[in-house]
Formats: C-alpha cells, sequence, structure tokens
C-alpha cells in the first residue's frame, strides 16, 4: 500500500475516531497491551532479524541496546499502555464558555489534533508508546521508524493492529510507513492534507532536518543545552548537590546540565571546590579564561566557541565566570537550547530577574535542571519535551495532542 | 541594513520586553497612535507614490481601494491602536499551579512568544494593526509587505519607530524587511534561529506559498470555504435568514458561506423557495445533477469537482443535495478549508453529531457562519482566523500571540 493510501485511511480513522468515549478508547489500549504480551516470542524473533543485521553492519552498543527487545522490555511496554489507561482523557473538556450578548452560546472545546505524524529513530519501543498516547487522544498515528527497526515495527504494529480489530478503535488509526527510504520520509513531510502535525523523536540531526524540511506544521522536541547558574549569594552546600545532581545523576538525558556559570565573586571563594567535587564524579571539564586562572591546579581545557552551545550528555562540563545575573541572562538566552536551566540564589530580585527573562520552557530557582519532565511533572508518560514555543512548551502530556474547537449552540442568529 | 541584522534587533527587542508591565506597554499603543495622527500629511504623500506606481500597472480597483490611505483610514488605524489598549494583557496569567509531592512550586505562566514574523498584501493598514497586537502581547514584529505598499510601510514603521524612541518599548521592536524581492522572503521564512512564528495574512496563494517554504513554524489563517447544512427538521423562516445573511450579508470575507448542503427530503418541499430567494438577492448558483433536476426553473450551473473546494467570496453558491447528516458531514470533512460550518436542525441527535464530528475551527447549531470573528466573539481585534489546529484554533486575540513557561520555586530539590 503506497503512502497516500496509508494517509488516507489515517485520516478515515480519525474522523471516526472524534466521538469515541474514554472507556472505549482505553478498553482498545488494555487489549493492545494484552496482544504484545501474547505475542512476546513473535516480536522477539522479528527484532533479533533486525539487531543481527544491526551488528554485522557494525553499530554502537549503545545503539544496539536501545534497537533490542526483551522479555522485560516488551512487558514494559504492555504496562506502559495500561499506564496511558490511567490518564485523564483531554478530549471532551471544555476549556472555556460564554454567552455572546445575542444569545450565541459559545463553548471552546478539546478536540483530538486529528492524524499525528511520528518520526523517530531506532527505538521499537517508540512505536507503541507514541501510539498509545496518540490513541489515547483520540488521535491516528502515522508512524516512520528508522529503517534498521523495520522487522521489529512491522511486527510490532502487526500486532497492535490486530488487537484493534475487536474494539472501538479502528485498525487503521495506526499506520506504519515502512519503505525504509529517505524518499519516504520527504514525502511524509510534505503530506499537509493528511497530517496534522510531525512529532520528531531522536537526535539534534533528525529534529534539524525534520525542522527544516517539513511543511507539515512541527512540535520541536528535544535538545537540552541545559545551564545552571551559581549568583554571589548561593549557598554552597545547596549548589553543590544541585549542580552534581544535574550533571552526573544521568548524564545522558536532555535535562542534564551542561554548562555552569559561575558569578565572579561566589568564584573567588568557592570555585575551587565545586569544581574539585566535579571532577571526583569523573566531570571532565573546560573553562573560561578566568575559570582556568582561579583553578589552576586543576585540569581544565579552555572552553571552545563551540563548547558553549554543545549537548554534551556525557560527563563533561563547560564552566564560565560572570560578573553580574544580567551576564548570565545573556549568556543563556545566546547559547541555550531554550530547555531547562536554574538560578541558585538567596536573593529574591535576582531570582526573578533570571525566572522572567531567561527565555526557556522551563526555569528553576534554587532546583535541579533534572525534574523537565512529564512523569515528575505529574503529567504521566510524555510525548516528548517540546522546545519551541507554539502550541505546547516544557512536558507534552496527552493535553499537547489536542486542539480545540468552537460549538455555537443559536436559536436562527444572523448578523 | 541586512536582514540578519533587523532580525537581531527584533531578538534583543524581544529579550528586553518580557519585563514589561501593562501601563507600559499602553503608553507606547498610546504614542504610536498619536504619532500616526500627527504625521498624516506625510504618511498620505508616501502612499500616493504607491498608489501612482499602482494604478499606472494597472491594478484592480479592489486593490487599489485596498492599498489607499485617507486621513479617515489613518485615524481608523490610530483609534484601532488605541483599542488595543483597553484589552486585557496576557502576559503574566498563572494557566497552571501547583505542589509536586517533593514540594516544588510548579507555575505554568504565559509569556510572549517571542519574535512574530507577518508576511502580508499591499494593505498597509496590516502593518499598524498587527504591530499593535504584537507588541501589545510583549512581541517583536518583523513586517514584511508587499512591494507595491513599500514607501506607504516605510513611513509607517519610520513613526511608529519614532513614536517608541520616548516609551518603555524599544524602537528595534517594529522592524520592516523593505528589499522587495522574492529572496528577502526566502531567507525570512529560514530565519528559525530569530522567529518564533510566521503568520502570513492574505490570499490563499500567500498563504500555502508560506506553509510550503516556510521552516519557521507558521499560523496558517483565513481561507474559508464554508457550509451550511439544512437537516430534514430545518424550520424554513429560520434556514432562509441564516443562509441569505451568510451568503450575502458580506459576501468577500472568509466567514461567508459558499456551499449550501441540502436534505433530500427537505429539499423536497422547500428546495424551489430558498434558491428563489437566494437569486432574488443576485446569487449565481451552481447545483448538483439532483439540484437541477428539482429546481428546473432556476438557472442552475451545473457544479464541477472544482466549485465543492472553491472559496469564492462573491455572489455564488454551489447547491448539494445529501440523504442523511452523515453524508452531509463527510462532504464537508473533505472540502472544507476547516473555518466555520453550520447545521439547521430541530434534532438535537444530528446537531450533536455535526458539531461533534465535522472537523472545522466553529462548528455552529442554528445560527449563520458569519458570526466566527474576534470581535464578534468579544476578544477585540483579531491576528486572523487560524485554520490550522496547532497552537490556535478560529479567531485569534492576544493570548495566541503568546506561549507560556514553567517557573519552578525550590529549596534545593534534587533527584
Amino acid at each position: 500500500m503506497n503512502l497516500i493510501d496509508k494517509a488516507t485511511r489515517a485520516r478515515e480513522a480519525a474522523a471516526a475516531m472524534t466521538a469515541l468515549t474514554t472507556e472505549q478508547k482505553n478498553q482498545a489500549l488494555l487489549a493492545m497491551a494484552d496482544a504484545l504480551e501474547t505475542h512476546m516470542a513473535h516480536i522477539i524473533e522479528a527484532n533479533t532479524q533486525d539487531t543481527t543485521a544491526a551488528k554485522e553492519s557494525g553499530i554502537t552498543n549503545a545503539m544496539l541496546d536501545r534497537l533490542t527487545l526483551t522479555e522485560a522490555r516488551i512487558k514494559d511496554m504492555a504496562d506502559g499502555l495500561r499506564q496511558v489507561t490511567t490518564l485523564a482523557d483531554p478530549v471532551g473538556d471544555v476549556l472555556e464558555a460564554w454567552e455572546l450578548p445575542n444569545g450565541l452560546q459559545v463553548e471552546k472545546v478539546r478536540v483530538p489534533l486529528g492524524v499525528i505524524g511520528i518520526i523517530y529513530e531506532a527505538r521499537p519501543n517508540v512505536t507503541v508508546d507514541a501510539a498509545g498516547l496518540c490513541l489515547k487522544a483520540g488521535n491516528a498515528v502515522v508512524l516512520r521508524g528508522s529503517s534498521s527497526a523495520l522487522h521489529s515495527n512491522r511486527t510490532l504494529v502487526t500486532v497492535l493492529r490486530e488487537a484493534l480489530t475487536d474494539t472501538a478503535i479502528p485498525a487503521e488509526a495506526i499506520q506504519l510507513l515502512d519503505e525504509g527510504t529517505r524518499e519516504e520520509v520527504n514525502r511524509m513531510m510534505r503530506l499537509n492534507d493528511y497530517l496534522d502535525v510531525i512529532i520528531p523523536r531522536g537526535g539534534a540531526g533528525l529534529i534539524r532536518s525534520v525542522v527544516e524540511n517539513s511543511s507539515v506544521p512541527v512540535i520541536e522536541t528535544g535538545a537540552g543545552n541545559c545551564h545552571i547558574y551559581l549568583d554571589a549569594s548561593a549557598q554552597l552546600d545547596m549548589a553543590t548537590n544541585i549542580v552534581l545532581n544535574a550533571k552526573t545523576q544521568r548524564p545522558a538525558v536532555c535535562n542534564a546540565a551542561e554548562t555552569l556559570l559561575v558569578h565572579a565573586d561566589w568564584a573567588k571563594q568557592h570555585l575551587t571546590d565545586i569544581l574539585t567535587a566535579l571532577t571526583e564524579k569523573n566531570v571532565e571539564l573546560r573553562g573560561c579564561a578566568r575559570t582556568r586562572e582561579l583553578a589552576p591546579d586543576l585540569a581544565i581545557l579552555p572552553a571552545t566557541d563551540e563548547d558553549w552551545s554543545t549537548e554534551y550528555n556525557d560527563y563533561i562540563m563547560t564552566i564560565g565566570i560572570v560578573d553580574s545575573v544580567e551576564e548570565a541572562i545573556a549568556h543563556i538566552n545566546r547559547f541555550s537550547t531554550k530547555h531547562s536551566e536554574a538560578i541558585i540564589t538567596e536573593s529574591a530580585e535576582n531570582a526573578r530577574a533570571f525566572l522572567t527573562r531567561v527565555d526557556s520552557a522551563a526555569v528553576y530557582h534554587n532546583a535541579s535542571t533534572r525534574f523537565t519532565d512529564g512523569f515528575e511533572f505529574g503529567f504521566g508518560a510524555e510525548i516528548g519535551i517540546s522546545t519551541q514555543k507554539l502550541h505546547a512548551r516544557g512536558p507534552m502530556g496527552l493535553p499537547a495532542l489536542t486542539s480545540s474547537k468552537y460549538i455555537i449552540h443559536g436559536t436562527g442568529q444572523i448578523r
């Protein structure tokens, strides 16, 4: 079946899904979860084809790990779907309601977005996670994963679609684009008449490519060059705890910190202490000239222009000395990916300036950047973390997968 | 000054505007309004250069009318700015606030979008209207009007920027791209590092071109192929009033109706009556085969495939007979531009099906589609009517020109 056929079927499925009840959608998700467990052996068999080919092509261990499905991971995916059934259904929520002077009753009501395209890398769990969230919010989904996960994704989608046949959600609500060609992605990104949005999930290169090439509206997610700024009045213990946590608790995630900015006055007293604590946690340090002068005994590499813009996702941190909260704000607004930033300070005034003027999705006063996460915020599972300003910003739970419409009741009103 | 310089200045101005008070923004808008009136003669002089050149190039009278500025129209633009000062300022509104189990205080707060690009046609009033709305919501604006309005726009922007010099809004918050080349628009649409959104305002061709070519996020506005469906139980008087109003009260606007769908049972009794009423209002009729059979005495042209998709913006209407509300919904979801549609019916069940399943920004029961409008909805001035589902849908008031951010206060929390 070709791309347009699949997109048409997704569109038709979405039209049929606007009137579904929460109960009907939850039943469908539970059927999908059960089916994954029933067909575990079959899924692992398909996945082995992908992993075998991947090993032969010599991919990294980290990538191989992400590609690999085990019984435990399939169970996790099924449990993830079951958890989505416990999330509140945003569809049908009345966001506003008012009466016009002429008697018209206006309601702004949450509705599904329609058809959501997902472009992602060789992580077969995204196939299931994304489908679950999209369907729960009443949307059809068109999936386009990496060609290196093609056997896994085909089998997963077959299992999920079969599970839907006895439910109120049409099987056609899940479509997989499985040509595995670049041309296919390019055509997908021009399907404005069929897709309401495309959400890319993956590394910076994938996201940039989708943003640059898609005429379908995109929600940009993920990249996190996060900053922590230690103001002159920062408490040493709190600052140390937060910096170590934000850098080293899980360096590979997008809400981990990459750059540490330090007020010059604080740096004179405490810079060596905090940088020593970082090196003891095996963090490689890069710094501006003043940083290297203040801590000559530590092996701090000179920071290049590129360092300030880099999301290391690793045990590396770049350190800069600034003379004011203003300078910190300007640095962050210049180099940040607008994900998450923190100020550590006892000054309410400086905190307010930072929180108001730093232009990022989540801004923290005296807390770690690691909290920017759908689960931490209490949203349950998330489809990603938006770093753009349109539609949704920060962790995106189910409401981010909805739109709204105006429903107006009259008694014959005309203008 | 080149494009990147202007975009950089807009970005810097936007950063400086995040902490402005409502009072400061209103004072700036009032200064802009006064300046327009003070410099009327100068503005009209510049406008005359544009209109003279336009007449020589032989544009239509309608286009010439839109391009022309008079004292009264400049006064209207100034009053429009003054009206924007009376609108509630959405920036700083706390949309949600909650405490996490670890004691973190999370607030979701409305913030300006940042820098808004506007691409528009030869209507100099858009220069002032768009700047006023963007600035009131705390945004900088990068304007790119038609080259045929270049003298008018340059003068208007000079006047507005001069007015800002003594206010809290930086003059650099208004930028005009005035090369007048296609290349300039193309480069503008790739300014992802500087513009947070582009809003095209104009005809279907302009909007399609921006949607297809912009890598900056776009809010699609405007096109309205609106439908009215007369269900079997529609009251004749109400149906006639609404159809005449929606088609003929102001046919050139986007919320005017273009297609009339009629249930076959109702058509047998009343079709000739309502079509006669339309022809008496000088509406040219096109119809499906059944329509033409039922009203053989009226000069109804056969409707082509193209007719069903066309926004005439004129005294033309296409008529189709359907056998059920289901068929009407399917027709509308296929051909509509997702703007505004109405069902006229006494059946609550059919109304509910239509309102739930028609996938448009505004859906009406027993009222004219002509109400889809920022002023009618009580939002005050609008920047346009969104026909996409991301970010904003339907008439866009000031809140559509904002984003949100999460502000989190802690006491040293780490994960």
